[in-house]
Parts: C-alpha cells; sequence; structure tokens
C-alpha cells in the first residue's frame, strides 16, 4: 500500500487527487495537507466526501511528512516546493510536484517568465518533467517528477508527432486553447464569479501566459531544434476541460520529380498512430470526428485528431482531455504508478462520464 | 459474471447504465439495444465509450435477449415494456425496467396518469418497486423490478422517515422539485436545445406530472393513510441533478401537561436517523448543511437534511442526488446487484466528482 | 433633466442602475459612487459602458452629493444608508434606497433579522415602500423610497391578489423562490465562484432568510392579518432571474346548498385581472402558460401565472422576473419616474432579451 | 415609419429582428413571416413578446409582402431567397438577406461551398455586401443587401486594417473563432440539446466551413491580392457571442539602414484607429484590454484589439461581438438605416447588458 501525503489537498486539483486516489486499490491517503482549512474535517470542505474521508486537514510540514509516507502530492502555488525542498526530504520521499516548479530546464528561463526566483535551482536538474507518454522509462526510475501543466499536457500531446516527424515547419505553430474555469484554482477572485466568467469567452495572457516556455522546451526537444510557438489560452465557461486547435504549415519536401510535394493526410495520421497506437490513455480519433471535452471528463483520456487543409498546406492538430485529470491529478497519478511499479492505469480506469 | 442487455441503451440513462457497468467487476454487457442506431458503433454514437466498449447496436428484441443474458435493462419510453414482456419472457431472464410501465400497482392510475393502454396489466402484481432502501428483501427475489422515477426517488427518500413515524401531517405535504436537463431524455426536442434551457428556470408539469401518483403510492404506504401531495417539478440549466425541497406541516400531539406539543428538530432528526444510519447510499448530513446536486454528481449517494421551523410549525425537508445514477442508472444497478447476491455497492463505489 | 447620483455604482444593481438611465430621456448621472474603485475610470470596470460612459468613479460622501443632484440611489450594504441619511440631507435630494434598511416598519424586526442596529429610525416612518403596483401613490410623494428586494418583490406581487381577496388561507402559505447568481452581488466569495455554483442547484437561508419579514409584513397588509410564511431561497446556475413557486390552500367558503364551496380556476383568475389588468409591467399569462425567467431577462416585466389543482384544494402561484430590473434596479427607476412626475415606463421599455 | 416584412420571424436572429424593431423610432413591422407557425400568436412563440406583439404568424409570401411593407428581412435557409427573389419584387420593395445568397460574388464559389445551386445569380451583382464600416456608401443605394454572415463580420473588421495597410502577410492568416449556440439556430437537433453542448468545447467545419469563402472574398479586397486564411468556428456553452482570435505573421520592410524591420505596436494601432476611429459601432480597446463577449451582448457593437509578439514576429487580433446583433439582426437594422436614410445608430443605441 503506497502511503500518501498531499500539500494543497482543498484546491481543485488536490481535490481531484482525493477522488481519484479513493478509488485505487494500492494506495491510501495519510496526510490532507491545507494551510486554510487545518483542524477542520476534510469533508466539510468537500462535502461530496461526507463518508467517504473522516480525515482532518492538517498543515504543510513537508519535513514532519517525508516520515510518514512514500510519495508527496504538491498542488500548491508556483514557488512552493522549491523554497522547502530540499536532498534530504528527496532522500527518503518521492515527491509529484503538480506546480511548475521544475518543469523548466533553465532556471533563467523559468525566473523570467515566473516573475520570482527559484530557491532549489539544485534539484531541477534531477527532476523528470512526467508527460509519461514521451517519458515513460525516466519517471520510471524518478523520485521527483514535475508533473506537466494543463495546457502544455494538451498542447504538447497534440502536436508531438508532427514535429518528431519532421511533417510541419517549426517556425509555423500556432496553439489556440481553450480551458474550462476549473483551471483559474479555488481562490476567492471577483475575475472568476460565476457572473463573469458565465456566458462569456475570452482570451487571457496573451503572448506572454506561463505555459508558453513550457511548450516550448518539450516541442523543441520533439523537433531538434528551437521551437517558438503563438500560445493563446481562452477561458470557456465550463467547470472542466481543455480544448487545444494548433496550426502549422505542412513541409515541403523535393519530391521524386523535382516538383515540392507536401505530406498527405494518410502520412499525417501515420505518425500520430506511430506513437500513440500503444497508449492506453492517448485516443487517436477515427478520422473526421472532432475532439470535444464533454467526451473525456472525470477520465485520464486525451482525444487528439488532425485534418490537412491542402488549400492552405497547413494541418489542423486537435486535443482534448479533462484539465483536472490527464492536466493535473490523474497524469500525477500515472506517475505515480509509474515511480511505484503499479499498472499505469490502476486508479484511471473509470470511463469518461456523459453528460 | 452476470451477462447483461439493454434496451434504450443510447439515451441519456441507457449510456449512464454502460458506464457504471463497465466498472462492474461481475457483470458484462452483452447487448446494447438501440433501434435508432442499428448496427452502428455504440462508441460512434457516445464518444467517451471510444475504445472501451467496441460493440454495435442491435435491435430490441427481447425474446432473442432472454436467450442470451440473465437481467435486461429496459431504458424505453412508457409503454414499450409492458407491451411486450410476457410471462416466458420473465421465465428465463430478470428484467429491470427503467420506465414506468410496473411502477404503479393501481392500473387504472397508471393508465389515466400516462393516458395509455396497459397491455400486460397481469404482470403488475409481480413487479416490485425497486426502491432498495424502502423494499430491499423483495428486490432480492424479484423477477421483474420497477426503477423507481428520478423525481419519486428523491421526492419519496427526503420525506419518508417522517409520514412513517407519524411527525408530519400527511394532508400538508408539498414538493417542489428541481432537476437537471438529462431528465428530459435524448430526443431532439425545440424546448430541449441549449438556448432555450441555458439562462432560464420554469415549473412544468404544474398540478399534473406523472411522477405525482408513484409519489403518493409509496408516501401511502409509509403513512398508512392516503397521502396527496403537491409535486412541482422544475428545470435547471444543468446536466445532471435533482434537488428536493419539502414542506410539511408538524404534527402536534397532546403533551404532558394538556397543551399541544409539536416535534423538536431532534426528535425529526432521529427519525432520519433510524431509517438512514445504516444506508451506504443515503448520506443524512450534519445540522444545517443543505444538501447540493453537486456533491453527488456522477454518484449513486442521495444528501438529505431537514430543518424545523418553529415560527410556521413546518419543517423543510431537502435531498439532492444524480437523477441519472441514484435516480435511473444507479439504482439500477443496485436493484440488479440485490437480485443477484452481489454486493449492494458494487460499481457504484465511485466518489461523486467535483467541480 | 434628473441630476443623478448612484453610490455603489459598481456593484451589479450599480451598474444595471447605469445601463437603465443611460436609456431614459430626462436623466443624468452626475456622480458614479464607488469607493473601492474611486478616481478609476467607470467604464474600466464595466467594460460594456467603454465609450458610453467616460466618468470615473467617486467616493460615497452623501452630504456633498445632496447639493449636486435630485435624486440619490444606494445600492449599498445593509446598514450604510442607516448611519449616514439624516433630515438634512433627506430636504435637499430624495433618494432611493436599494438596501433592506427602510423596508422593513417595525425596527425591532428589521434589527432582529440583520442583526445590525439601525441608526436611524427616526425616518423608517417616512419611508414609503416602493413596490409601485401596490404603493403607487405614496410613492410620487415620497423622499425617500425604500426600494424593494428582488425575492419580496416576485414573492409579494405573485400572491398579493389572492391574499387581498380572501381566497386562500393566509396560514398555508409556502413560497419556493429560486435565484440566479447576480443576486449575491459581486464581492469576491469562494461560495459564488463559477465552479462552485455551476452544475449545482441548493437551498439556502432555511427558515432564516432576511427577505421573510419583509414579505409577510406585506402580505400581512394585503391579507388584514398577520401572514407568516416558509420562505425558502435556492441558488441556480445562470446571472439573472428569479422565479416564485407559491403554494397556498383555497380557502372554502359555506356554499348556497350548505356544503363548503372552493373558489374556482375563474375566479382565481378574476382576482389577478382586477389588480394587474392595468397593469404595465405585471404581465398576468395566458391560462396553462409558465412564468419563465428566460422571457422577462433584461426587462422590467414581472410575468405571473396561477393553477388551481382541485385534487390537493391548493392554488399554485407563480412568477418570473430579472432580479436586476425589476428586482432592484429597474424598480428604482420606476420609483424614480414617479417621484419626479415623469412616465412611469421611461427608460423601462426595452422588450426582454432572447435568448 | 419604415414598414417592414420578416420571412423567419421565428428563428433567433428573426426574434432579435423583431425586439430591435420595437425600439426603433420609425420602423413598424407589418408582417411576421414565418411558415412554422402560420396563424398561430407571434407572442406564443416568444412568449418575451408578450402584450408587446399582438400579431399572427404569417406565410411566406415575398410577392404580397413586397405590395405592403418597404423592406423585406429574410432571415430564411440558403437557397430559399435565390429561389424566390427577382427583378420585379427588387422594384417594389428592398431587401436585407440575412441568409448567404447574395454575400459570394462568384456564383461557382457560393455553388462549391453551399453544396446548392443558385437560382437568381443574374442578381448576385447588384447585391451590396452589408458591413457597413467597409461599404457604407454602396449600402446606401442599395436595394438589396447582403447581411454578411456572424463569423465574417467578426473575422474581418478584426483583420481588415493590417491587411489594408499591408502591414501583414496575407499568406500567413489563421482565424480562430469560437460561438455561442444561438448561431446554430433554433431547429431541434440532437447536437444542439443543452446536454450535448453544455460542459463542452469543439472545433467543427474543420477547413470546410461555409463562412470561409466570404471571409476571403473581403480580405482579399481589402490587401488588394488573393488572401486564403485557416478559419476554424468552436462551439462555446454560452447563448450570444462571438470571439475571433486572430494570427498573422508581421511583414517585415527593409529598414533605413538595410536590416528587416517589421511594424510596431504603435504602427499597428495607428492602422486600427485610422479605419475605427469614427465608428461608433467598433471599439478599439486601450492598449492590453481583451475582448471578451460578456461586455458587447445584447448590443450591436465589436470590441477589438490588437498585440505584437516580439518573439514570434506575429500579431495576435482579437474581436468580440455579438452573433445575433451585430452578427445578425442589428446589422441588418443598421443597413435598412443607410438604405432609408435613418440615423445609422438607430434603434441600436442600447449599452450591452451585463451580467
Amino acid at each position: 500500500m503506497i502511503r500518501i501525503g498531499i500539500i494543497g489537498a482543498t484546491g481543485y486539483a488536490g481535490g481531484e487527487l482525493v477522488r481519484l486516489l479513493l478509488g485505487h486499490k494500492n494506495a491510501q491517503i495519510k496526510w490532507y495537507g491545507s494551510r486554510s482549512y487545518i483542524d477542520r474535517k476534510y469533508a466539510e470542505v468537500y462535502q461530496n466526501m461526507f463518508r467517504l474521508v473522516e480525515d482532518v486537514c492538517r498543515d504543510d510540514d513537508l519535513r514532519q511528512l517525508a516520515q510518514e509516507v512514500d510519495v508527496i502530492f504538491t498542488a500548491t502555488p508556483q514557488g512552493f516546493l522549491a523554497s522547502v525542498l530540499d536532498a534530504d526530504i528527496l532522500s527518503k520521499v518521492k515527491v509529484v510536484d503538480l506546480s511548475a516548479d521544475y518543469r523548466i530546464s533553465d532556471v533563467a528561463v523559468y525566473e523570467k517568465w515566473y516573475g520570482i526566483e527559484h530557491r532549489s535551482p539544485q534539484l531541477i536538474g534531477e527532476a523528470v518533467y512526467g508527460l509519461c507518454e514521451l517519458h515513460r522509462e525516466a519517471v520510471r526510475g524518478a523520485r521527483l517528477v514535475a508533473n506537466p501543466g494543463c495546457y502544455p499536457t494538451c498542447s504538447i500531446l497534440s502536436v508531438y508527432p508532427l514535429l518528431k516527424e519532421g511533417l510541419i515547419d517549426p517556425s509555423t505553430v500556432v496553439i489556440d486553447a481553450k480551458s474550462g474555469v476549473s483551471g483559474a484554482g479555488r481562490g476567492a477572485k471577483t475575475a472568476n464569479l460565476f457572473c463573469e466568467v458565465n456566458e462569456n469567452i475570452k482570451a487571457y495572457g496573451v503572448t506572454n501566459h506561463r505555459h508558453t516556455p513550457e511548450i516550448e522546451e518539450q516541442l523543441s526537444c520533439a523537433a531538434g531544434e528551437p521551437v517558438v510557438v503563438s500560445f493563446t489560452p481562452h477561458l470557456v465557461p465550463m467547470n472542466r476541460g481543455i480544448l487545444v486547435t494548433a496550426y502549422a504549415s505542412l513541409k515541403g519536401r523535393t519530391g521524386p520529380e523535382g516538383g515540392i510535394v507536401f505530406p498527405t493526410e494518410e502520412q499525417v495520421r501515420a505518425a500520430y498512430e506511430k506513437y500513440y497506437q500503444k497508449e492506453f490513455f492517448v485516443r487517436f480519433l477515427a478520422p473526421g470526428v472532432c475532439p470535444e471535452t464533454r467526451w473525456v471528463e472525470g477520465s485520464n483520456f486525451v482525444d487528439i485528431n488532425v485534418k490537412v487543409d491542402p488549400r492552405t498546406r497547413r494541418v489542423i492538430m486537435m486535443g482534448a482531455m479533462d484539465n483536472l485529470v490527464k492536466g493535473a491529478a490523474g497524469q500525477a497519478v500515472q506517475n505515480m504508478n509509474l515511480m511505484f511499479g503499479e499498472a499505469e492505469e490502476e486508479g484511471l480506469r473509470s470511463a469518461p462520464v456523459f453528460p
């Protein structure tokens, strides 16, 4: 039985961790950390857990926690984990960090985009970027996993095969992403009130959203050359879900008869099949079926599809997933499963909930 | 392994049956019946089941089905099952009917409220009303279970203890119910279009909703005298959930000193504890906590609470549940579990999904 | 041109006042009071007013304001106006108060339900309860109008004719009300975040909501005897709208042949026609049509209908309106029109917006 | 007084025409055409118009109508108007067509994208594309105006100034658009049911949406060279609103010192100021403010902003509007005002409704 501690258990991602881990055969939550609700019953904060969770919330004492559990999930604000984690703790406990603190290999890039100083840069090198489908083997051996951001997970998985196979021009990638409101967290801000968000759609973080360098690092790695993308997130009036619509120009090659030849729909689809055919959580859809967030809600699936547009010589890449599951808590559990030798799907087999 | 056939597998209740049964250890769906989508892959209709269900939809051949499965779930329009079911089929297979055909013991009442002729009234007597918390033992031995309606399940469970214990005046019961839109089904009607329902609330079926006699029959049985209720359903712009707010006057008794004495909050709460303390799926909340549909979404729980109002000498009874789970598919699975000697919670243990 | 000052111009009711007054032929807003946004452009807070309002927000200086305008609207927290208003100010300017400070004639009742001390009880007697359809003449001559609460407006108008005409038993009135989220205001509270409210319905303030005594005072006045009601508000995931579903037992009378006779549907409808036939803003619907909030959104209309249930000898009374218009800003403008001799509909003629 | 006939008065765009025209000083609707509801009271179909509209719905007799009114609005399915309009009708009455029949100058392009034969191609040449801000003078003199599509209106206005001024590379334009559900019309389709659309976002019509050639024709005209765009619409769970997020690469020019120089934020903003400064309905927002659909709801405004991204050398162009107003009925009224010499803003001055 894997003993688990959660720091930030009363945020939306923390709550989702609790929900998923309650259904995991070999996991037991030992510590519900929530600085805001210390000593209050967890099920009073999240009434859905009434009679399912009897524990009270506890403080965020990482060092104490390292003594009592096998793995710590940190669903905390940026900078928190970096400021408290050290080699001593890591020698006693594994950590899956749902914040961005260890996702970016270049500390200067992190500090520039996040606007804060990184307090434990010496640990960045050890951290493994926990996008399981790309870095499965590294995750298995990791002590510290940087759980990917929600937008990056969906964006990277949607675009990866075509960059990896060199079928698109890396300088033309535009990622237009749409997210449900739970991605904004549970903090009491006017901007996230029902009446401000409902019956509305808007872009935000235009040209400067913090997930941009995370996406670029992974895509650059795939392409084997620096990739700079336009990334624009939008807020959609729904609880859960992320949809990515990405655009790129097909890369032409000199054909057998000398003219420029562009990849066909078949070649493009074959690239996705190559990388995702054996992946349980990535569902590459049938031709013509657009991913929709409703079909993955509550599950760890990412639905992906692609369409070639001969008129514009672009390809449109689409991905849909649940931001709280594959985009946060589900992927964190998937990472835990890999780190502890569990079946990768354990605790994550539930079918999506519709409607 | 219980072999299962579903008639009406592509409606919302049918889809929820599929979702829940996929997570059931000892159940296997053998027949996805859907007259509208014969020969089409089930997962093309419900893309959430992509790669989880490979079957195609089949016709509604009850007789054929009876040869191949152990239990049939019928999630079909009123009158369908009554028109095809007979003793021969029932001798070969158990049936859990999610329609109203066998819920009402008096066929005249059924025909009056539903406006159709009942084609197999001889089977009504055998049917067990599958509100498990009230009729558990009868369900265990049943071949034909009438799965309760969504509003009745929530209404009856909310009011039952006080009528059973004689603490309220049966002639004063008012039930004001609110439902999400999935209760209206998947039929293509203008009235259920997004733009017609969104940003709106309305009452409907005022004084004549078909669930009224079903509620009254069960409550009369509890009270030991005829109970006539005011029942008003409302349509709320959300996918899932039913909330019941019920009102009744407390029944006064002559006190020790001759004056009229009314039940106290403690006595009222004790009645609920008496009937629900050991029920897994009925959660009687702590004092002062109002049931909310968000806390039960996706689960088979019913959250119930009650408040005495000394000013008006009324009691307000509240219940919240997921109309597609405890109000339809979940309760159907609970009934199946009882009928086949499975653990009552099997396939129904998932925690509610929030947000 | 009526010169107007608004205190609390950046709340939802304040914003709606601005919207409506911009369309009023003889009104001009001179003062956008908002303590939270002093010196900030109003249109930066409410971007819908970009290029329509050029003013900046100002402090809440009532005394100064009284010099500059003809009427002050106060859309402020309970207790604020009572603590600053005095006879001197009232001698210089008219006031329409959207808070509850002067709605209840008995200061003890106010202090009990609101839990605060009333700082200017000497002014309560002068205040007119601004439900125009009931107190039109008094409003015309008033200096201080207590603009009714949202729930009370809809509740009172729905029930009034039957109590006034003595057709229902005053001791049996149950009011089950449902409101959109804008009624909860624009304060940054976790409970009103999108993800907390969306896909959810709940009751709140059960047996103790502050609008109860306001409703009871007006209904008692109509009935000519004390009326005590059960009032239960609910929160519905939509921006605007209030729906009231009220229940009461018909009052029987000894008939010509000695038996007890109950009012008929026709008699009940006649009562509504009597009081509302000439009212522009109260639309008594055709038989069988249920009021829905979508049909009044953005307008000052209240849609009302009623249905007699011979089975239960109850009558179900329904009302729907926009909580920000007839339930707040619209009614405030209607009161202003009466106070200044304008056409009562001026600024309020827009048709409801659908969808 | 302009006498008006509406064909298709019971669709969402038709309903919005009625709402707006009721507030127009010099317009009077004489004919509520609706084939589906002939002889039924209009206010029974749209209860928001109860007591505001007393007329009954009538058939779609264009020839008869031409005798009785000054202008006909056709809010009808594609192909309808083309099949019934002729020179005789046009000699008697002006027509504003909200369908796509006369929007595209090349009939072959129309027939290819719409998949139907155009039955009156001889009239295409006379039709004026009614995007008032671009073709104001032509509209003034027109007998037949092709009212622009919702997506094209928002897309074209968002991108126009930069193509017109040659500041972006026409071969790089990507338009990612998001629409509320009312754009899908009032037809009873399963895909538009509340539960199918709510809590979901999806792309549709990927690479082949019919609004693509309409956008391309207008942008080509602006650029002075053929423009081919990637256009992807998405369905957002809200009633009203369109948001466009468009991307294009800045066009470099040889600078004074020989290197390539790209347009600056200031130059880009100046282009928008140049074209929109005097436009009442186009609000070019302050730097850094993203357009949001909530700020234009119910109004004829289009909110536009732009941001230069030096990292990618792209510019992100954003536009928000109400698809039923500026994207349909509002623009139709704006066109009518121009055609009849009315003030362009008449009937369209209402401030946006929020929340």
